[in-house]
């Protein structure tokens, strides 16, 4: 016991570990009301990952298309909310209607010790962007535009993949869903910008605090402002403002 | 372009991210020699989570049990050779027999930008040390002993677990496996050390390049020294020392 206590102390003076942000995610989530909570295969959501000038390298993405699957490590940044770097031992899930609370560490939350966030995605491209050097095409990132990313690795299912592991409270909610019903017209929306939303608002991207039948809320996604109510398990998309 | 060029300029300018270690491993990897590589369901390492005096919160852990699997998010530590920060654009991973070149973002080697592991590992338990606080007790790590814990997360199969996820050639090697032969007298061992080290010996710890069908390897494990040698997919252990 005396051992281990001493171990650990030397760990504690250690000085922290310091992350160099490699690349940057790009997609049209341009504030954090919205961001799908960890989708699922078959994602529309496109997020374009953009490497850091030190990171531009071809070389380093090689056989990567062999891939089907990567993992993301990144960052919650400030806009998530977690910017002073506080953390609590219980969060609220949204999911759990965010009045239950939960040890952080039984939960994705972004506040937590580390904000480090983790999405595995899939690979869709490799794209080479002259300047900018190869960018990487992926769908399914639950991250906001802007957000650092820490490291890319391949998904390797014989290790990663266990279908049959136990969700706990987060299976429970697996498969709520909203219904979208599209009220407002949609005709000068692109047609992949329309289904990319339409899994958005499936996934009731409002507050966990705030349902309330008779409230218009807001969202922005990829340059488009949509409004909608939600009574019933159905959203309604009262108003669509396409962008610039 | 000009927008994203001075995008990225900002985000070189931000200060790293810095990490706290909020846990340690441990477990009867003393050396990197003999660490599995990518580990699967069923292994029977096991390794405990003790954590920093900051992060002992039988709290933050509320709810885990819910889970049968956790993400670790962790340090490759000095002795697994990362240490000045280095990183080359591309590696040579040992399951490739250390003789092909692959993009590190193509590959899980410790040689990357940042050097986090990932790891999915099922949750035996967690225990209650009275000084150390909670511990959990987690099969299927492939980290050294005192590497640093950076970030615990459920492990949520509806989001993480891809078995349709195609390998590359992590595939092709996925199955490969080693006859383990016991010439040596193992009465001394516990059964449990002897069933761990076979599944330690059966992933082939030789380095890459050292695959001399007349050489005596020699293995740490949790305190035992094994040695062996390896000809023609059979590996033979001719000596085991149990520790003190």
């Amino acid at each position: 016991m005396q051992k281990n206590v001493k171990t650990s102390t030397k760990h504690t003076e250690k000085p922290a570990e310091k992350l160099q942000t490699i690349a940057v995610a790009r997609n049209g989530f341009s504030d954090k009301f919205g961001i799908p909570r960890q989708p699922r295969e078959g994602s529309l959501l496109v997020t374009r990952i953009e490497f850091m000038p030190d990171f531009r390298s071809r070389d380093a993405l090689r056989g990567i298309e062999q891939y089907s699957h990567l993992w993301l490590i990144w960052g919650f940044n400030a806009a998530a909310g977690a910017e002073d770097g506080t953390w609590k031992a219980t969060v609220r899930p949204p999911r759990l209607g965010g009045n239950r609370r939960v040890g952080v560490f039984a939960t994705r939350s972004p506040f937590r010790p580390n904000r480090l966030g983790l999405s595995s995605v899939r690979l869709l491209g490799v794209e080479d962007e002259g300047d900018k050097g190869p960018v990487l095409v992926v769908a399914g990132a639950d991250m906001m535009d802007g957000s650092p990313i820490y490291d890319i690795k391949p998904y390797i299912a014989y290790t990663d993949s266990h279908p049959e592991a136990l969700g706990g409270f987060a299976d429970e909610h697996a498969n709520d869903r909203l219904t979208v019903h599209w009220e407002a017209d949609t005709t000068q929306m692109p047609q992949e910008t329309k289904a990319a939303l339409e899994e958005i608002l499936q996934q009731d991207p409002r507050p966990a605090y705030q349902h309330d039948a008779a409230r218009i809320y807001k969202l922005d996604y990829a340059g488009c402002k949509a409004e909608f109510r939600v009574s019933d398990g159905v959203l309604t998309v009262t108003k669509v403002e396409a962008g610039e």
